[in-house]
Parts: structure tokens; sequence; C-alpha cells
């Protein structure tokens, strides 16, 4: 039986395939470290699972398919603490980020169509454009230049006939880097001048370590037909599997069109809505606070063991909870097979997101990996000392120092 | 800003847009009693609520991209019940029903691709099919022969080289129309031999009023490479809200493929996929027994009301909770604009969703309606009335008898 060509030719997510070779590795009775996956241990604040539990009808209905009144009088007041003022049909409830982004490429691509997007990404975009037949068309960076990309020279010899978009990802997954007012109000201008929608996925938005005012695309009073904004409850209240989120944009006509999908699959869940919209009344600047000192300490954790290992070199971050990291090695898969077949301290191995699946230029971040810190800071500096000593053993089985 | 033209063509949905007459009618002191929305007012069983009232973790994590294993280890055992033995790896969670039609329609359909989909059809597969740039080409009906479609005359001439699969609804939506023993057969052995897949919609499985057994596309242990079931815990439970559906198929490549997509979505919402086991684990013959029989009242409350119009014609409903009925009106869409806006008997009004949106071939269904009997017998009846009261009124103004 023949499958779309369009499905057979995305790629399986870079950060899951090794799970296999990570069971073998347990059975072996090793443990295995992760840095490679993006959920957060911090407990969901309890306003969640309370407004659920609180849910008092017979009947678990379907939800508007715009989304419950409740979750968008909350995200409408949440985002006015951030200076931005939307009517409530700015904004679509969607199952989390994720679909809000499947929303925004399927108005925007037909097929052939191009989004320009800095590269390393977010997998996860490859997967979404690949599989309605759009393309991605990287913006390169380098790790030399800190993954900076928004200047003029660099996006607009990119801009052809068939690009529809700029997608980035702010703070960024997986480069840790936040733009400048300077570069965000840089890519509306290009967008503007350019006619292309400006997609703005901003679920890390409060995970920022300089105590900088909290940006958001939707701010710029003229980007009004250009920008979209992605944004979802999992990372700010570390509630990933709410799977709550919200695509904005104040262009009507994308709306409308949007909602012909958001009519089609009828609603996002009734009760999760109501647990997200607790969250978000419930939000305070000392909650905020605390996130973000936690993750300040996890990153720190991080930087001082990469510090120590010869060799490697890496972004640090501005916001997020990731480190893009290139290891002085030929190839960060193998090393990660050899990390979970061969090598062992003390029983424990351990595993990251090899950077290759981050690329769309064929042959990038081959030496390049993603650290997630999402764990405490005595098992990441752990972690660290381990890829240090793997690294170590990797080469010296190679012949290499 | 150009949007793509894969979304402009898709429609609005025909069962929302008339939503704005509603709220003028309403404004203007009206009831309006709905035949239009398929939202059953039967209460959602507790296990639902129990299971995520109870839910114990302090972190709201992901749950596995191909779904929680408490949900799949509850829908094997579910299908276990009607005589189909699943492997875990069959079966797939997603976001109701609607998401594992757009997973299975993505895995098959490339640009221009086609599906034979019996019309009139749920509206939705065109929205999901058009928003990929494939295409439905419609099996011909006729309510007069109450919307039978699975013969080799009527489909084999439409097979064409860009088909790629058959998309059939089972127990119907909009008709009511429940496969005999001999068409599903027949339909599998079409797929088979033309190499198609045969995507079978099952989620009103239960709801069927002749005592039959209940029937599943995966109990023919030959459908293996072809047959993709989607399912739901929406109609089955009245737990539309909880957005958790299934993609079932023995075919692992399939699987393989539609997991790419669910790795990119990271995962269906974790707390709902707690609620949906525990209603398949809660569920007995006794529930089935009086949901059936609850719907079985009120189908024959519809029933016995369109008898007493003159010239209504109606297909007698075997299963689901919707009937298709022709009306003696020129035009259904503009006797809804003229139930809403002109119409009332001692206050009251009537909704109902008009044919055409149900159809793909123009012309077709224009002075057809789909009835969802989802309200009590007497709030039912009074609907029927007001319909019939209404089409008299209608062609009075119109000078027709």
């Amino acid at each position: 039986m023949k499958l779309s060509t369009r499905i057979e030719a995305c790629a399986l997510s870079p950060i899951r395939k090794f799970h296999p070779y990570v069971v073998e590795a347990e059975a072996k009775g090793r443990k295995v470290l992760h840095l490679n996956i993006g959920q957060p241990d911090i407990a969901t604040p309890a306003a969640f699972f309370d407004a659920v539990r609180n849910f008092e009808e017979d009947v678990l209905a379907y939800a508007p398919s715009a989304g419950a009144d409740v979750y968008l009088k909350a995200v409408r007041d949440y985002y006015k603490t951030l200076g931005v003022e939307l009517a409530l049909g700015d904004i679509l409830a969607t199952f989390g980020g994720s679909e809000a982004l499947q929303l925004a490429l399927t108005c925007v691509l037909d097929e052939g169509d191009e989004i320009l997007v800095p590269e390393p990404f977010y997998p996860n975009y490859a997967t979404f454009t690949g599989a309605i037949g759009g393309a991605i068309r990287p913006i390169p960076t380098s790790p030399e230049e800190g993954y900076r990309f928004a200047s003029r020279e660099r996006i607009e010899p990119l801009i052809g006939p068939k690009t529809r978009a700029i997608l980035v990802t702010n703070p960024g997954n997986p480069t840790g880097a936040v733009l400048t007012e300077e570069e965000a109000r840089l890519l509306l201008d290009i967008a503007r001048e350019r006619d292309l929608f400006l997609i703005s996925d901003e679920v890390y938005r409060e995970i920022v370590y300089s105590g900088e005012a909290l940006h958001s695309m939707l701010k710029y009073e003229d980007g009004a037909e250009n920008v979209v904004v992605i944004d979802s409850v999992s990372k700010r209240f570390s509630s990933c599997g709410a799977r709550v989120g919200t695509l904005i944009s104040r262009n009507q006509h994308l709306i409308s069109q949007a909602m012909k999908i958001c009519q089609g699959r009828l609603c996002a869940a009734t009760l999760d809505q109501a647990g997200a919209a607790a969250l978000y009344r419930s939000m305070t600047p000392a909650y905020c606070q605390e996130v973000q000192t936690e993750y300040r300490r996890r990153r720190d954790a991080v930087v001082e063991g990469l510090e120590k290992i010869p060799g490697v070199s890496y972004s640090h971050p501005e916001g997020a909870f990731y480190i893009m990291a290139s290891l002085p090695v030929d190839d960060a898969e193998k090393l990660q097979y050899f990390l979970l077949q061969e090598f062992e301290d003390k029983g424990e191995t351990v595993m990251y997101a090899p950077g290759q699946g981050f690329y769309a230029t064929p042959g990038k971040g081959l030496n390049e990996i993603r650290i997630a810190y999402v764990t405490n800071p005595a098992e990441l500096a752990r972690a660290i000392e381990l890829l240090g000593l793997g690294i170590a053993a990797y080469n010296r089985k190679n012949g290499r120092q």
C-alpha cells in the first residue's frame, strides 16, 4: 500500500529515535541521565487541578470551536499584562502550540510554498511543514556567532516568489537565543516590506534570564496583518500534558480561515481549557520569578560543566531551557550510540538530542547536540560530567585525542 | 496578505454558519429549538470525572506520543469484547476522531489525490481533505434508495489513478444507514482488489437499533493492510469535550508514518486519556442498552413527527442519531433563514443543518436537511411540529401549496 510521498519524506523525531537503545541500556542495569527531552520536572500549579476537579457539568460537552470563553478571556487578560491589547476574536484555543503551528502553516502554505526558518530549529517545524507539502528554507546561523540570524543581508537573499512566511522561536529552541528589540523590529519590517507572515513561536516567553521586559511580536501596532503568534501553557506553567495552546493574530482574514479547521475538528479539550484559564488567572510575578531563578540555576550548572570539557563550544542561553553545543567529535549520533551501547561510569550514562535533526541543510549540525536542562542542578552536573567522560572515551577508542 | 488557495477553497461549517441569525432571533425573545448539532445531552459517566479527579501526579507531563499506556490497553480490551484482537502497536491515541481522520488523510493523500466518499457525508471530511490539497470524489446515493451506496456498479467506475482510499461512516452520519455484512465485505473486497485504503469511521458503533452484533471493519483478518479505523469516546460515552479518539490499523507502515505526526504534536491530552480509559473500563452491556433505548425513543419521536408533515421523505435510521430528510420546499437554506428571521409559533422556532453542505456534487441536497436527535422526545416532537408549521408558512408566503 502506497502512502503519501509527503509523509514518507518526513523524518522521525531526532529526539525519540534512540529510545530502543535506552531500553536496551536500562535492561543491562544502566541508569540513563536525560538531557534530551523538554519535559520540565517543576510542579504544575495547583490552580490547574483545582479547576479541573471543580468542573460541575453533568455532560462533558464540546467547547466552542474558537475556544471556551473562560480560556479566551484569561489569555486576553494575560496579554494585557504584557501591554498587548487583544480582542477575543484575535485568539483561537488549540491543542497545544503544536496545533496552533499546524493551523498557521495550513493557512499560509500551498504545495511547494516555502517558509524561512533560522536553523538550527525545533525539528517538528519540518514535520508539520513537510506533511502538508511545504518546504523549509533555512536561514543559516553558526555556533560561533551565537546562532544570531536577524539581519537583512542574511534573510533578504533567501526570499523568493514561493516564500510565504518567516517562522521564528523566541526565546529560541534549541539555541536559547533571545531576539533583541532591534532584531525583532527588523524581522517585522522585512515581513511587511515583502508581504510575508511573521509566525512567532513564543511559548518560552517567561523563561528569560536577564531581567528584560517580556516580549511579544504582538506589541507592534503596525504588525496587525503580518504577525501570527503561537503560544501555549506547556512550558510557562509546566503543564505539557494539558495540550492547551493559542493561535493569535489581528489578521482577521487569517483567523476566519483558521476557523474552518477549528470548526472541522470541533474544539480543544473542554476540561483542559478550564484548567489552563485558571493557570493564567493564578499567574503572579513571584511565580515567574521563581521559575526563572530555578532555570537560571540549571543553566549555570550545565554551563559550569561544559566549561570543563576540552574542545566544547556552546551558546550561552538568554532564554528557554536549551543549550546548543558543538562537541570535539566526528559525529554526535555515533557518540550517542557509543554512550548507550558501550559507555558507562559507575553504572550511569547520558543522553542528548543529536544536532543534525535540528538542521534542514544536509551535513550541518553533525557534531552538535541540544541539551535540555529540565532536571535538578546536581543531576545536570553529573550528566554533563558523564558527557565529558564519554567524549574522552569515544575519542580514545577511535584513536583521536 | 495572500492565504493558501487550499484553505480559501474550504467551506465554512454548514452546521455553524447560521449562528449569527440565531443570536438575532434570540435577541428578539424567540426560543430556538436545535436539531442542528450532534451534542448529546446524556450525562457523561462518572468514571471519567473520577479518573480525572484521582490523578495524583505533581507534574502534568506529556503522555507518550502514541498514547498513554492506560488508554491504549483500555481500547485494546474494549475491542476484544467485539471479537477483535489488536496489538497495542496498532492503536494511536488522538485528539478526538477528528485528529485520527486528519492523520489518516495526511498519510494517504498527496496533492490532487482523491478519496471516494458516499454522499451525503460528514462535512468535515471535505474540510480535512481540502486543507491538505486532496479531493473528495462522491459516491452518489439518493433518499429514495435509503442512501445505500455499497455496490460494485456504483463504486468501481469512480476509481481512477488518483484514488487512494474509500472513506465511510458506519453507522452513517448524516444518513443513519448501517452497512449490512455483505456491504461491508464488498467494500473491503474492492479496497483489496484495487489497492485502496478503507478508512472506516465507526464512532457511532454502539448506537444501532436492530439488536445486531456490533460491527468493526477490523474484524476481517484479510483487511490488515487496507483497513484504518477512526474511533472516539465522544458519542459512545457522551464525552465530546474530552477530545480523545483513536486511529487503529494493523498496517504497521501506516502506523509508523502516522507516528511522525504524533511525535511532532507530542501527545494527546494526558488527563483526558486517563478519563477515557476509565470510560472504557466502566462500560457495561447495560449502559449501551440504556443509551440505545434512549436514542430509539428519540428517533421514534422524530419519525412520528415527520410522518405528519405532507411531502416530507426521509431515511429511517438504523444507527447513529441523525435523520436525513427531504422537504417539500425549493431550498432548505432559504427555509432556514425564513425560520430564524420571519417565523415563530408561540415564540418558538427551529434550526437544522441544511443538506447542501453534506454533498460535494453542486446542486445536490438543496431541499434536504440533517436532523440530529440529541434532546428529549418531547422537545424533539415540538421541534418537528415547528418544522411542519414553518414549511407551510414558507410555502404560503412563496405562493406554493
